[in-house]
């Protein structure tokens, strides 16, 4: 019995149109019936979890909640989340539901594990993910090596993820603050990327890869605020945790994921 | 008070993650909690529109109906439905719930009286819905002159739409027979095109404005199987049903829709 699908989404509501597009472009279906179920509740007044998480914000489990109970209604057979930093409320939902979670933050973990035996991943993330510690926790615990973002780091991400993408900014906007965090944590080491917040592949793929000819190669020679070397390129290794936890709900469903 | 928008989805999938984008992308807002609450059921178990209208295929109307009792219990204000062949079963739906349902069909056909006055339309859509006629009495009313695709033309766009994107095949695999209705429809006078299926926004993004350099640059000067002059470049003017759609609830719902 294949089973179909819950996401609380809107958080944001581009990056749930990510995980969705994402989802359907990686089930191997070859007409309209042959894919998921899908419910979604792109729930847009869920409070910021960064903000909840760090600087006494409102509290986003009841409108969590009560997406998680409209999905359960009409029949979601699990439910995951497009946002990183919220499932650091992950407990708190899991005891209000009998239904399955597929976490985002274990996917990423077991496919870091997997594609990169023994090399160094970076977390890029929002401050509320970076401090609450989900992924260095769930990395540690498969074994995998990481570096997180220090503060000048993780000010760019903010810079990236709120000014840029949620406030819906052209990728020109942010390119060189994504830049700038990739070549900066490359010197400290890093080997490949997570792109830790849901905002963060949509910021890849639309500011790093959207220039003519070379994505970097249009880049000034040195960049302001950091001693790197001439710009990457090709565009570095990445895990893009929106696409795990695609594969993993699909998988769950008793669907295939489409060959590449 | 502003509203929020229940989708019947999955007809198809990808269909409707293009719609759930395009309402996204046009809606101005500058944060997560300033989009539209969205309820999307991809319901794929719906069966196909155009067999059922013209072959004595299974009644889509009860999958569409479960569908629509789910998004009118966990709250949504309007009902929208991606798939423009479906809405030769609106009078059937609008029976059954008290909602309003925004038509696509209507939003498409104000557009091509607004967009293109005095011009003649090409109708590229499916069997079921040219030979339903919702479009041709839609353009009629408001005036709008307009071409429905021949038998050839008509099987062309089915292979696309059948065989290409709801099979998940490449672009490269329709790119042609999209370019042949294109340049034999605008033989017969179409000075621009309705996108008219759900499909076609998706295969022309694709197919005809990916390949490097000029979208048409690369295809042979001339095309087996029909009299065309050189390949058409720029791309040919054309309306968005999708894109009409997603407007028209942006405002329904009190939001307003992105400046350019």
């Amino acid at each position: 019995m294949k089973k179909s699908i819950g996401i609380i989404g809107g958080m944001g509501s581009l990056a749930t149109s990510d995980l969705f597009n994402k989802i359907v472009t990686l089930t191997d279906a070859s007409n309209d019936r042959e894919h998921i179920r899908i419910f979604i509740d792109n729930n847009s007044s869920i409070p910021d979890r960064t903000a909840a998480i760090l600087h006494g914000g409102q509290n986003p489990v009841p409108a969590m909640s009560d997406s998680l109970a409209k999905l359960e209604s009409i029949g979601a057979d699990c439910i995951i989340m497009p946002c990183n930093t919220a499932h650091y409320f992950l407990p708190e939902l899991v005891k209000r539901t009998s239904l399955p979670f597929i976490s985002m933050i274990d996917a990423t973990a077991l496919a870091c594990a997997c594609d990169f035996p023994g090399s160094t991943a970076a977390i890029l993330a929002t401050e509320g993910t970076v401090k609450s510690r989900i992924y260095q926790e769930a990395l540690s615990a498969k074994g995998v090596d990481f570096l997180e973002p220090d503060a000048h780091e993780l000010s760019l991400l903010m810079d990236v993820i709120y000014g840029g993408v949620k406030a819906g900014q052209p990728p020109a906007s942010y390119r060189n603050a994504l830049m700038n965090v990739i070549d900066s944590m490359r010197c400290r080491g890093a080997d490949y990327y997570i792109l830790g917040c849901t905002e963060l592949p949509i910021a890849f793929s639309s500011a790093l890869s959207s220039a003519p000819g070379s994505p970097l190669s249009s880049l000034p020679d040195s960049l302001p605020d950091l001693q790197a070397g001439p710009p990457l390129n090709p565009l570095p290794p990445t895990i893009d945790p929106t696409c795990e936890l695609a594969k993993a709900a699909i998988r769950f469903c008793g669907y295939d994921v489409k060959p590449l």
